[in-house]
């Protein structure tokens, strides 16, 4: 059993040797590291890597992560809510989301178009740019075929992205599929309504999309799911993997308590009674804003696995 | 301003007044007196009142006050997440969940069959029954038509309960419509894949049914939302009001904080930055179990509205 | 094992009625029913009770029923925080405390001189009435003794407020010891430096008070704790009944949660591990607004013992 | 007005580079960059920084962070419980807290003399060994005087730990005053009380204290507080400066919320309505654990301030 020890500051200190050392801190600095440790395990056993996020995480910064993540191995399948989508894209095209406040005058940014996710501020004319996008993107993909699943749709748009730091296309470009069951459930679906209106044959084909997160695996196959915040997103990759013998290694970050019972807030340990996580897996759950935690255990994943040449492209 | 006041308990006292007292203690107690006014204001003023709630609430007894609150007219429209559909059906069959704890041993669970929803227990046996009954749905649907949005399959699902605590029953008598934009997130979506095997134009389609809810109301029409828990179903009744001039009453009912931007714990002003609310509409937000503060709250406003003789059927 | 039953409103519904009710609910609703039927058996063993409970507490309304529970026997021993000490004395002296909002503007409220505590205010004035009733009590004080406990200063106020809603008054008159070791962190640590620096020789003995908490128990009584919130409060009964063999009965009520390892946040479990709370001692925890959840556990419990007879003077 | 910014690895990343990065991040990564920043202006204004902490802080790891923090010159008051006190000295004399897990068998834990705080381990041979060495210290205090302020006793016990990491010693060592105003809430208290049955004329003077802690800083000294954790700790701090003028920076990390209206939750927007935050002072608050984003913050503003030159002995 390793004993607290006493962490110290010490000039220069690497982010990797930060995380190393506060691993003995305590709290939840100790399954912090533990998690960095899993993400590392996930890879060296060949897992298939689900990574799970909900729409704000998309709003910030952790974009480019993501999609770091996916260029690097790090992800084998994406599942999301439709709001990630809709900035990724935005973002992918030039807009910026300038960084505010908690505590703002909301009806004052009502007044001057500004919308507010947290502290970040998205303006109205990054929507009405978007609309554009998206009626192009709709009409190109109907030339295409009347029918599609959501991650078929996502592919075809991520490919003509262009941005490296978008998680579409580098998605598209190493074939990890990206799910997203609620995809009207925003900007994306009302625009997806408003060309529906006009043909009237254009089908999103959620059912179908059903069977694709379903066999993109395999009971055979080791598997561990990285859940970034809860909601649709987590339990979709849950619910489909415990059709496939349950994951083998699973990190949770999240804020949520388990307390009223929430799919967003369900431990680890209630995930086992469903089979969604296997009795003998390598779990851990770190409580606190993902913005701090996800990428200090990624970056002390990343240094473990490009010492052991684990990771490409470095 | 009103002052604190010192709550005394009265024997026999009457939820109703309790209500009213802890109405002047402080902290989350005036809050919920003050949603509990809100809701009477919402009905008073005729609004179309949008109820959302999360899939656990359904696993909860809660599930009997929201088929109450739709047959008392105290809900337009329904907005929830796939768990929601799956436990109101089970139920309507006869299905019990028993009530065990937070601290269960889960292994031993998962070996006799049991899923554990935080304190709640739902059997394997549940779901295989379910999976008898959604495929003779799915044949009785696909009969009558091959393309159905969400809203009116669950109507055509709820005619057949006969349930009269359930949601989907009292909604299609009643005429409200349920929306529920992540459809296949659970084993209504993969019993659903399972029947389009076989009949390959059997279609969900999500993108017709962003146009109910979006014109199940208007600009024009005062509209509420009372939002039980965060994640899609939330989002997804903002959204389509934003679009409608936005509410003009909102309670908040939640555990979930505004720290990390997510769209659970968004706040009533960032939902104004947004035009989701009325700048100057009435709102209040109750940090709590929903398990207890909206059968509270509900209980208070059922009571004056009752009073009033604003609701039939009581 | 008792299944999840389906809540409905009745008019008219008593709350004693309305918590049977929701005990079968799901959730946090389970765990305050608990919390009720605890309650009781603590008062039908004849256990002796602590009732622990933080300052912000007695700014809210609670005051009036910690007041009553010490009046109806339902608490042999309080530990508070010294905020619970001043506003009790304040309120004894007719101030008032206006209930604002969680959301004002603090600038405006310092400049108009007034203090916010949540969603309620205290105006510089009822702290300045305060200091002047502090002198006089302390002079009486002095006049008696130079060096007292907390506990028996404490008393010798109590008896003088003459307010039934008084935590103080009512301790006093029932022989109820409150025990508060933070005593100089506020506003009455002030007064009391300001009149020890005239009578250098006016001491509070702190360290004896551990002897009277430690001794106003013993190994052989049962004991129960209810403990509302955290900190020293909760802290400094769990540690004197730990000398004493551990409590039997435990309801913990609070907002906090364990991952941080704090004391406000630490569970019965982490407890038993201490020594705190028996092993095989009957527990529960309800996460919420200690104003919502006491009143409602505490109206259900006083119900009962109303009706088996075990409580006078109602 | 800044933008958010994509976050990506590097490989060799510096932790100063690192919080610098995620700065542009979004949510709880903004205002973790920020208390950075904060921290740094509060050591360039020659401000008097307080230093508040918890208990469980000093039984993790952040206990060497607190003694270099004030070896530093970063710390020139100390607030908190006495469970701080006690750990520091238990580990000055050897003793090592094991890491374990929060979901322990706290039964067994108990059988085997194991006390447990979150995922920390107390052996109770800690606690026997700790009895021996404050009897001996109380008896040495004791010859020198007999009525002690909290501070001045500490600073005695400080200088005789010798041990580098030890928050008491450091501080005695650099005349920095440790405030304890709960100094019996614990087995330090329980020591004391033995000590003074064979000596009764030992007194702990915490309303002389209050004295000490007031006078330690004036109106005219520009003043900062670093509070992390809530309760007694912070409050006092908080108090003691409200009548000296309030503070000029404050930076809260917390992971508890304000919607119960308790000091550990209280804003630093509550503060500035009572005059303990200056209306114009810079502050931020950093929702997480502590023991992840204190250290986090500390190396990012040690890094600069060691740039700057302004801190010594690094």
């Amino acid at each position: 059993m390793q004993n607290v020890s006493d962490f110290k500051w010490k000039k220069g200190m690497k982010v990797g040797d930060f995380v190393d050392r506060i691993g003995s801190v305590g709290f939840q600095s100790v399954e912090l590291e533990k998690a960095a440790r899993i993400i590392v395990k996930m890879k060296q056993s060949r897992s298939k890597i689900f990574l799970t996020f909900t729409s704000n995480m998309v709003t910030s910064g952790l974009r480019g992560l993501f999609a770091q993540a996916i260029r690097l191995g790090m992800a084998d399948a994406i599942v999301t809510t439709v709001g990630s989508i809709e900035e990724d894209i935005m973002k992918a095209y030039g807009e910026k989301f300038p960084i505010g406040t908690f505590h703002s005058d909301d009806t004052a940014l009502h007044e001057e178009g500004t919308n507010r996710v947290g502290n970040i501020f998205i303006k109205n004319k990054s929507y009405e740019k978007f609309e554009g996008i998206m009626q192009g993107m709709f009409k190109d993909l109907y030339k295409k075929n009347k029918r599609w699943t959501v991650s078929d749709m996502l592919k075809e748009i991520g490919l003509n992205l262009k941005d490296k730091d978008s998680i579409l296309y580098q998605a598209a470009k190493h074939n990890v599929p990206v799910y997203c069951p609620a995809i009207t459930d925003g900007a994306f679906g009302f625009h997806a309504f408003m060309f529906q209106q006009e043909h009237s044959d254009f089908v999103i084909d959620v059912v179908k999309d059903f069977g694709n997160i379903l066999f993109c695996t395999s009971h055979d196959e080791r598997k561990g799911v990285i859940a970034l915040g809860g909601g649709v997103s987590k339990h979709h990759a849950l619910f489909a993997c415990l059709l496939n013998g349950g994951f083998d290694y699973a990190v949770y970050m999240t804020t949520a308590r388990e307390t009223s019972g929430s799919m967003s807030g369900a431990t680890t340990e209630e995930a086992k009674s469903w089979g969604k996580i296997n009795d003998s897996s390598d779990v851990c759950t770190v409580v606190g804003d993902v913005s701090i935690t996800f990428p200090l255990a990624m970056a002390k994943a990343l240094e473990e696995l490009s010492k052991k040449k684990l990771i490409k492209g470095v």
